[in-house]
């Protein structure tokens, strides 16, 4: 079983998205087990205040590292990497993804407000990580993202295997277009090769569209593909 | 007011997140409203179907072109640009957020299962929009975190707009660590400048380490700051 372990101001955001669709069946499946702590419960303060004035101005306060240390210390038992949700750390993609997926669990720091005490994540070593170049108000988002594409990875979760073979990213490409019933919609055929029945020729077609995808909207991805 | 409308599979999955802290008392106010629909009410089956088998084969499920578009003309009303989560979309960042927070709304097409019919968002002249290299089991969580990193920035989400302009891919460098009490914590200090009590000091010293930042771990944010 993967283990999630979520350290929050806001737990009740937890499962949230995670109680539905494939995360949701794969945790009453007990395929993963997610348990949260709220970070309040570990303040020094009658009044549950976690957070403080930045040294040195600025807007927006800070996560006390007192207060974040007893909460980490609290989950010590718990299994797998200790990651912080930060605009400032590494890009989360799919390869970090599949390799969360091969691991026991994570543990999930999630800040508010500014942010947390450099301090604290020196000392403990905390894993940086960014799900984007972009400022989300807290890491709980990112969180549930990060567990959503690593649960499903887990072998057991989506049936068939081989679904995952074809995705965007594996191979360094991006999906090719899909087409479904009817085969004319709005004056739109679906591409005949498709409805050929020729294996091998589908095959070539799906790899041309992924190529062909990728270079014109991705060349970043398409100088790895090519590379590789 | 900010008006986000989704079109979903899984609409029991909003506010979710976004009913907490910044958004969901933003969401409260009135600076900012939600309206979720349920795709499935859109099936032309008795069973509630939405999805059949791609043609040309492959793993998963495609979503009908048909349901899609019933649903898109049900919210033809609803502000702003409508956009589909996707991998193969153009990558969101803190720009795109910016953009879209002075806009009027958006409205949010969540795929699920392997994705949607290609002639539904060529016929719809969709915007395909991706939060990262990685594949999610839908595109609810990427519409949550697209919808909080924007509501947080539109005008009085925030109290102090200032908050706003130090923070992360602002002048494209990450963000300066941050410190808070104690002053000594683990041995170890809060950097002495800090306490300085030195303004044009403290704003060099995070300048310098925000540059430093930068430099050190993402190369590719660096290049684009020393060129603007």
């Amino acid at each position: 079983m993967w283990n999630a372990t979520v350290l929050s101001l806001f737990p009740e955001m937890f499962p949230g998205t995670l109680d539905f669709s494939i995360a949701g069946k794969a945790l009453r499946k007990n395929l993963w087990s997610l348990k949260t702590v709220n970070i309040r419960q570990f303040s020094n303060n009658k009044n549950g205040k976690v957070d403080e004035v930045p040294f040195g101005g600025g807007p927006g306060m800070v996560i006390n590292p007192e207060v974040l240390d007893k909460a980490l210390k609290f989950v010590a038992k718990a299994v797998g990497r200790r990651i912080y949700l930060t605009p400032r750390g590494k890009k989360f993609d799919q390869e970090f993804a599949k390799k969360l997926s091969q691991e026991k669990g994570a543990v999930f720091i999630c800040g508010r407000y500014e942010g947390v005490d450099e301090r604290f994540l020196i000392h403990n070593e905390i894993e940086e990580v960014s799900v984007g170049d972009f400022v989300l108000s807290g890491g709980e988002i990112g969180a549930q993202l990060i567990m959503d594409a690593t649960i499903r990875l887990i072998p057991e979760v989506i049936g068939n295997a081989a679904g995952l073979v074809d995705e965007s990213f594996e191979r360094h490409l991006l999906e090719y277009p899909l087409y479904t019933h009817p085969r004319v919609w709005k004056d739109m055929e679906v591409p005949e090769v498709l409805l050929s029945g020729n294996h091998k020729k589908i095959q070539m077609w799906k790899l041309k569209m992924s190529e062909k995808l990728t270079k014109s909207r991705r060349p970043d991805l398409w100088s790895k593909y090519i590379k590789s």
